[in-house]
């Protein structure tokens, strides 16, 4: 039986409709350094809709991609509306990637107009020849600059804008068309691109405004840290556009000086960003202190924050540190990590600690050794694969049957699940290590070495073995001056893991190798072992 | 181009299966008069489950309709679980309806199996026989009693569930599909069906979860008074269901003392009702004092709250009265009135007492009399349109092209919407004076007459009219002991409303007839006044 529903698409447009009308008033502003740009959100539709006409003019029609290449600022929220609610489909090019990378992306996704903020130009001018697709470059803030390319035309963002109308007829859109684009920049192969639809955008908004998760709402003011390049933000301006709370763009002022000065300028409501940002502002207050008391809650993701500086901002601030969970593929919220009303004291932390409770619309599994499904016990270990209206199901133009199955995303992650839905990473499926059909988690392995008091830095790697399939090999980096055994190392762990996962192979490194971001660049450690390139001692009984 | 993201249905048993296990440990209480009975929501979920088993056996399957007879009680919240999970739709029907309603709803809904609260069967029996297409009946609470039709079945709910597996295989379901019918009781005509999609109900407790709207979360207890046969208790259920809160119903005992009792005892954060029953609680509270400390937020709606009354509850108790306005046809949350988070004092009270904000997903405009569209500019008139994901946009089994609009529901209310997007009723479209292509409000002017010294009550109609189209006219009833002449009311108004809207004629009457809800009953007054039955004075000059 049919229900009597109207059948209205969930779309950006009407968003934009009615976020530049009824929430005119809400504030978008961008820091400069100096006095920061203000604007309301009436004007930014106003202009959205201005920018739509021009794209229009310049031919973008259907589902072209407009990229962009700009920093967390006015124009490109500007971007960000305009693009999606027209029909087209926004690419956020992301700015930290090496020339080569956005080269295949751009490439990749057919972009034709891509948006550079003037400050980039320098960054973005070589790149520039080598895109195949792009017709049209449009220059925010002083002016094109030092930009060609054969066949490219060069605007300037406001002379192109200046004049057309301020209101745009937003075409009706089928709600699970592709309205924007991110690609992975996964550490492993190419990168993979990632089109969320007016469906999932609008249902992912809802949720970051759900009392239980983000809860965005009319008066705050968000402060996006995290870049409009990476997963849409997390979600914040097209949460903050439904229900009309106000947005502080950093721009490109992301040290921990400048972020606290706006934070004690501005007073935002709620922010978010990684985890070393916070750290860096935690340092910075301690050496000049600022008023951050107008933060309500800081959200935290893209990796797990030392428990440390959860509990320092807290106490010293009063600012409650909010765990999440997510990728590119999920949107990116995944899980939040809001307590249940009746814990308390060390179990609230736990939960605290976490990575949060997944919502009613993204269902999660995990997958064990053996290909079955593990229960949610909060102690059996799994391969984490997810489910929902937001989670993708396929990347961008490339087949990949290894990262899906049977409709679920394969995260990648291996984690444990409570009964109660929390979620607890215990590592990354590519490095655990799979000895006699079970499981070690290198993480665990590592902060059990960690605790050792001679041991600065331990990795560990799964290394071939013909009995076990795997075997953990520690690569242990000691403390200045220090001296231990392997012999030593190893009883000293089994007295904390389980006797099967005591690691035979060891070696001892200046440095454990890093990857951009800092972690732990285990493929290389994998490499320079199959190599033979370590030194790597084998310590039994 | 096609976004990547999974094509997952919104559907509502996913939401069961989520629910009954990740939030478990959520408390279903029922109010008993005695002890209350407790279940889990673990618990409500595995006996949905039984009771899905038990219908597949009784032979429901597709889309056949499963009635509900019921106070707010846990076996109902059962029904409410079990059947659109199972893929079946469940029909609520409203048990304060006259007998023959009753029989022409769940005859056109084509009901299969009605479940009946035992405390009913003595209203319920004499209407059983009527039903044409109802094969089976189940009795929740002590027995069967004494009903019996032929060709009907009549089963225990609690034998009849007894020992089934207290899980089912919730089938996937085409989010567009029927999951719940509700028949509005309108005053003319048929009542009419609407039928809320898995995906309306899906959207619509996520908006309701949303910080601005009534924050529905995990560590709520939600009290729903309003009745689960009323627009699904206003899509309470199903919200408390996505966040894991927890719910207290009231059963049959909706007198203010026990509500005042149950407040007290078992701690509600939210809770949802029509203003007379606050009413009722204030005055109860007032004589006899109870604890209502734990209430965060009281939800308000059906007809305009007074102004005295929420003062008067937030004043004296700390609890904010929250108005919210909505149809069945709106599943039914339309508009709610969180004042922008910049407002204070009296602009604060302003937006408190309009019917609140329309949030992103509800569209509304305002056509006037000449039928175009209205400014929204928080003084012109024109009757609210509405649409959006969870707005009907046809009537089961009938049609009523008077009813819709290019798609958009005819609200049938007479409204101003402010260019921030807040909804203030002004009148029924269908009774505003169209006077010379001009619309008078008949509440305005009731309120204008009523403010008089010796007038006690005032109703104001449309009486036909060869020059204007329509004039109003006013029915005064006086104080005990007053008296007035036409003449001096009019002189009175003239001070107090425009020109052209100062009526013509006048009756005295001994009371104005009301509705079995306490509302003017204003066809009665035009079919005495067209009848020839009422003594009118004209008066002009």
């Amino acid at each position: 039986m049919r229900s009597t529903m109207q059948d209205v698409p969930l779309s950006i447009g009407d968003q934009v409709r009615y976020g530049a009308s009824v929430h005119s008033r809400a504030r978008i502003t961008t820091w400069t350094g100096g006095e920061p740009r203000r604007a309301t959100l009436g004007e930014v539709g106003a202009r959205a809709a201005q920018l739509a006409h021009a794209l229009r003019e310049l031919g973008v029609t259907g589902d072209e991609r407009v990229a962009t290449f700009q920093w967390n600022n006015q124009e490109h929220l500007e971007g960000y509306f305009a693009v999606p609610a027209m029909g087209a489909v926004l690419h956020t090019l992301n700015i930290r990637l090496h020339a080569d990378q956005v080269a295949y992306i751009a490439d990749h996704a057919e972009d034709r107009v891509v948006i550079v903020d003037a400050s980039l130009v320098p960054l973005f001018a070589p790149i520039l020849p080598r895109l195949r697709t792009v017709r049209h470059v449009i220059v925010t803030g002083e002016g094109p600059g030092d930009l060609a390319a054969d066949g490219v035309s060069v605007h300037s963002y406001e002379a192109l804008i200046a004049g057309r109308p301020e209101t745009f007829d937003w075409p009706e859109v089928d709600e699970r068309e592709a309205a924007a684009m991110c690609y992975t920049s996964g550490t492993t192969g190419a990168p993979k691109g990632v089109a969320y639809s007016h469906r999932s955008i609008y249902l992912h908004s809802m949720q970051v405004c759900m009392t239980d998760s983000k809860a965005v709402s009319q008066g705050d003011t968000a402060l996006a840290v995290v870049p409009m390049f990476h997963a849409m933000s997390w979600g914040l301006p097209f949460a903050a556009l439904m229900v009309g709370a106000s947005m502080l763009l950093p721009d490109r002022f992301l040290q921990p000086g400048p972020l606290a000065d706006m934070i004690q300028a501005e007073r935002p409501t709620i922010a978010a960003a990684v985890p070393t940002i916070w750290q860096g502002l935690l340092e910075e207050l301690e050496s000049a202190p600022r008023d951050v008391s107008s933060l309500h809650s800081v959200v935290v993701g893209g990796s797990a924050c030392p428990p440390a500086l959860m509990q320092r901002f807290e106490e010293r601030y009063g600012v409650p540190v909010l765990h999440a969970w997510g990728m590119t593929e999920t949107s990116p919220l995944g899980s939040f990590a809001r307590p249940p009303a009746d814990a308390s004291g060390d179990e609230r932390w736990r939960y605290r600690l976490s990575q949060g409770r997944l919502p009613a619309s993204v269902q999660g599994r995990l997958i064990g050794p053996d290909g079955s499904r593990m229960p949610h016990d909060g102690s059996s270990v799994g391969e984490l694969e997810v489910r929902g209206p937001w989670v993708t199901g396929s990347y961008h133009g490339s087949e990949d049957p290894e990262k899906f199955h049977d409709g679920w995303l394969r995260t990648g992650d291996v984690a444990t699940l409570t009964p109660d839905g929390f979620l607890q990473l215990t590592d990354r499926a590519k490095d655990v290590i799979k000895s006699g059909g079970e499981w070690i988690s290198s993480v665990e392995l590592e902060n059990a070495v960690m605790a050792h008091p001679a041991v600065a830095e331990a990795a560990v790697v799964a290394v071939p073995d013909p009995r076990w399939d795997e075997r953990p090999m520690v690569a242990v980096v000691l403390k200045e001056g220090a001296t231990v055994e392997a012999a030593e190392l190893r009883t000293f762990l089994s007295e904390r893991v389980a006797r099967w996962q005591v690691p035979e192979f060891w070696t001892f490194v200046d440095e454990v190798p890093k990857t951009s971001v800092g972690k732990f660049d285990k493929k290389s450690l994998r490499s320079r072992q199959s190599s033979g390139d370590l030194k790597v001692v084998e310590v039994r009984g």
